[in-house]
């Protein structure tokens, strides 16, 4: 890597699903994917799932990092650049975007410039724009919730897992989920599940692979559930995963047909490994869902100066 | 945690084997065991292996930290007050050692006074005084030699893994090690093994549990090696591990009883996944081992100051 680099770094996370952001309003740093990796190796670097790069997206398209303003996004937002650990990007992440938006208001860049008129902020994302609510945030804690987009209901598949077949529902959040609830399973008994195997799946129905949520039967508007992300493994938490989860736990609600069409929203939380999350989903008066809702915790824990040549 | 804590703190590896330093020579700081698994956490903390106070062994002792001085060690002697990840206290580690002589030079803090007639640093720890050699050292990187007191024989056992068997020969290094040369085996064929898994081993022979090494034959003066650790599961890199696979390779000169004693000593570079490093085992004239040496890299990779309240 390029030894003369030096940067800041913040590491934040969101229910331990965890980010080095670098604060880089011009695009100085030449974010290859090795020095993507070297930052995100947990033993020779800082060590995060993620890395994400803070600037604006019109700087981005003009340093060619983006090739054109993704949907709804506008020259002015600030950019959620994201890769993953190994250095690839990704489109979307539900748990970074709130680390995201809590980095932005503890380095003052969410001034009221950007600010939506209901008291949300725009974010630009390769997935298009996504919509932030920063509730509550100090230095070190804040409560956001993020707009997730619209949930797509598959239809119904199943997935094997340490040699049990469990039923569930496929759900495409932009990436594809199996999130099956288990009635009768206790938050015990899923904390026994070996969700560190790799799970087995109808191939015909997610040919990309699929992220698999095992989850506990709704009760008083609270599931617990454990995620095996496609090609991670078991994690500490995933934000879309959690989507999946609560679209799962009242497919009921959404499967009623019967029932004279209204509008309806409900919120689930959802305890994952990492902590506790809520999401709001729901329906317009024609049946069709709305967009979905996270809202979840964000910690910032530390900030170093990083050089090149330590890397 | 104090909420009010604020310290420095170092991150460092040797081969993969990382470690935050913390520079408190005063002993200000409550090292919890609670505080200690805050930073180690990978996730929610700053993560590590391990978690070094620099203090000297006087301090520590008159803080209560130490009980009262180890084997060897001095009033004034830089004293490695290792904690593993969980927060249990842990008596030496030889990659840890590097980077805790790594960071005393990189802090100025390896004056004259400290040093040996023989241009090595003492340097205490739980298991008795070690000496250093500081072979190069910049801000970022040093390559450092550690005595590890004499590797004890305790003769041949086997393990299994993954469902085959492997002979091995038992080595005390304080801790104890099960190293298993396997004839023919490639370095390919070696990073296809599942290391992963928890081998199965002689219970009489290793009460206490077993560190697991797997190597390829010597060839030229080097060995592959990887190592399942006790308790943990695969790791990177372990320093006594290294030692004891150094020994397996040159058991049939261990075991020569037929020649003519003459004292010797020999270097085995040993390959582990997460770097290079040179072990030197030897025996004097009347056939009794005499202290093993090894040496490798250090790497400190970044600086951050930590406040209580944001682990």
């Amino acid at each position: 890597m390029n030894e003369s680099t030096q940067f800041e770094v913040i590491k934040g996370h969101g229910t331990g699903n965890d980010f080095l952001l670098i604060p880089d309003p011009e695009a100085a740093v030449n974010l290859t994917d090795d020095l993507v990796r070297s930052l995100a190796d947990r033993h020779r670097g800082i060590g995060a799932d993620g890395v994400i790069r803070i600037a604006t997206a019109g700087v981005l398209v003009r340093k060619g990092v983006l090739a054109c303003l993704p949907d709804g996004v506008g020259d002015e937002d600030w950019f959620m650049d994201y890769r993953n650990a190994d250095g690839s990007v990704a489109e979307m992440c539900g748990n970074g975007v709130r680390v995201f938006a809590h980095a932005l208001s503890a380095l003052s860049l969410t001034t009221p410039a950007y600010r939506n008129a209901d008291g949300t902020w725009a974010v630009g994302t390769r997935a298009g724009r996504r919509d932030v609510r920063i509730h509550s945030a100090t230095a070190t804690d804040a409560e956001v919730s993020v707009d997730m987009g619209v949930p797509e209901i598959m239809g119904r598949s199943g997935g094997a897992l340490d040699g049990v077949w469990y039923d569930g529902v496929g759900v495409d959040m932009g990436n594809p989920h199996l999130a099956c609830v288990v009635p009768g399973l206790t938050p015990a008994g899923l904390a026994e599940l070996r969700v560190d195997l790799r799970p087995d799946y109808d191939r015909t129905f997610f040919p990309a692979g699929v992220n698999l949520e095992i989850l506990t039967a709704l009760d008083n508007g609270r599931v617990h559930m454990r995620v095996h992300e496609r090609g991670v493994g078991e994690t500490l938490s995933c934000g879309t995963g959690t989507v999946a989860a609560a679209v799962a736990a009242l497919s009921d609600r959404f499967n009623d047909q019967a029932r004279v069409r209204e509008a309806w929203q409900e919120t689930v939380h959802v305890a994952v490994p990492g902590g506790d999350v809520a999401v709001t989903v729901g329906a317009d008066e024609d049946g069709q869902q709305i967009p979905a809702t996270l809202r979840g915790p964000s910690r910032l824990v530390f900030t170093t100066t990083v050089t090149g040549a330590a890397l």
